[in-house]
């Protein structure tokens, strides 16, 4: 993996991290062995799916020693200075979002890298993005945001396509890559703002 | 994978990616992506972990195409045409019934092609059979159907004893294959119908 | 795997497989089947997670006849043995203190034994340990005890320490593998004991 792609992948996994351990503390109120946890799993969770789905075994997140390092930092961090990050607007969403963007975009190039197809390679980007909050979910027994909120898996796709069709037309690059993560994350955060949901199934109304 | 045994496979994956979205449409209203994602997973799920327990990464639903198209349009046909479905008699049931049959004999039958053990083989095919509808379970907050309810392992287990046996006395094929699908999906249904559940411990009496 | 791991390893089953078992009986009153369903995945499946970690496939726990046998056995004598298992004193929780203890150090050994560095074997002797029993938290509903409960994962981490960090001095072998069991599961049982808790984050008082 090059250098920018391993730090936007380290910047996704410290907000997964911050995110997950906040999500523990809200949810609920775990003491600093689930807060942690809680922060690593979400924060590795979706490589490891990843690398799974890519046969590429060890999982590059747990075999290198900084994923660890900087998923348990965000843990630790989203511990300590729980109050501190609580009086941000909407903290767990807008770090949830950016583990999303970024993870979409170095998921994608890592299966690419790894010689995954077209469709492989846009749904291990999205697979990478939704993974770990997946697992979070059911763990502290929430239906995933996946399944249930407005636009999640879609920017994550979206921001999957933005690296992979122009690295298959010889183009690709660091710009495709943050250009990418950057329309995730819109996508995702108009979404959030706006209660956008995908279309529901003719003639069922929304859930109550 | 014979073709015959490949046919067989993508029916089972159309079928669970049938019953995964319709769970999804019914349990929790979901949009779009919530139902085609529930019917991805619930189709895909038992095979990724078949392969990832015979260390055939990456698992052959996931790298090849036409295990991802036929899930992805059995999810959009669910999506489409809900309400015609829903009209069928107990379509969840018997599609979820459809796609154990069919994946307990294909599972035991590719666990076999990679070298399995006929313990691991029976076993594989168990596993292949109900693990898509357990991640579906877990993913809707359900107790999976494999822990609660009539027989449901034990059919998946049974059709796979009639692939895997005849096979290690020289004489397995496809009608072998055809017999333990239909064992397996007779055994379900007459569960299904009776109520039937496996015996309860001593001295423990039905769940209220 | 020397014998002696191996004896422990497969008393780690046992323990875990009993416990998993009791927990379908009490927790949610299935039938046989779901009962050794439930008591299987919760003595194999630290070990699954394990390896797929390590990159060792197919997992041990699973192409091993040998776990496979152990792990039916708990789940069946489990069943069976439902009421005199109940008159014991906390006989789950010191079942699963017991395995937490046995698969903390047998799990670092063989990720020691797979060439794992210092801290990744550490980490795989605890997701070893409390892997088995956060899937069948998850299957039976409830939050993980790795997330909630009076020190769980530290017990296993500590064990797990007491194996690698000799290791890594060339003094390692069966004395200390024993010793970091025996540590795990004392620091467990007087955490249970006392309701220990791991300390919560500033300003966030323990949950109602």
């Amino acid at each position: 993996m090059s250098t920018p792609a391993l730090v936007l992948d380290l910047l996704g996994t410290f907000a997964f991290a911050l995110n997950g351990a906040l999500t523990a503390v809200r949810a609920a109120r775990l003491d600093i062995v689930g807060v942690v946890t809680l922060g690593m799993i979400t924060a590795l969770g979706g490589g490891i799916l990843r690398d799974v789905l890519l046969g590429a075994l060890p999982p590059a997140t747990f075999s290198d020693w900084r994923y660890l390092a900087v998923a348990t930092a965000g843990g630790l961090v989203a511990f300590a200075a729980t109050r501190q990050l609580e009086r941000l607007a909407m903290p767990i969403t807008v770090l949830d979002a950016l583990g999303l963007s970024l993870f979409a975009v170095t998921g994608a190039g890592r299966a690419l890298d790894l010689g995954a197809g077209v469709g492989q390679a846009i749904l291990l980007g999205g697979i990478t993005a939704v993974g770990g909050g997946t697992i979070r979910d059911v763990l502290v027994r929430r239906v995933p945001t996946v399944l249930s909120s407005e636009l999640y898996a879609i920017p994550a796709l979206l921001g999957a396509v933005v690296v992979v069709v122009p690295d298959r037309l010889g183009v690709g690059g660091l710009g495709w890559t943050l250009a990418g993560a950057a329309l995730a994350l819109t996508v995702r955060l108009v979404g959030v703002g706006f209660h956008l949901d995908a279309p529901r199934p003719p003639g069922v109304g929304p859930a109550d």
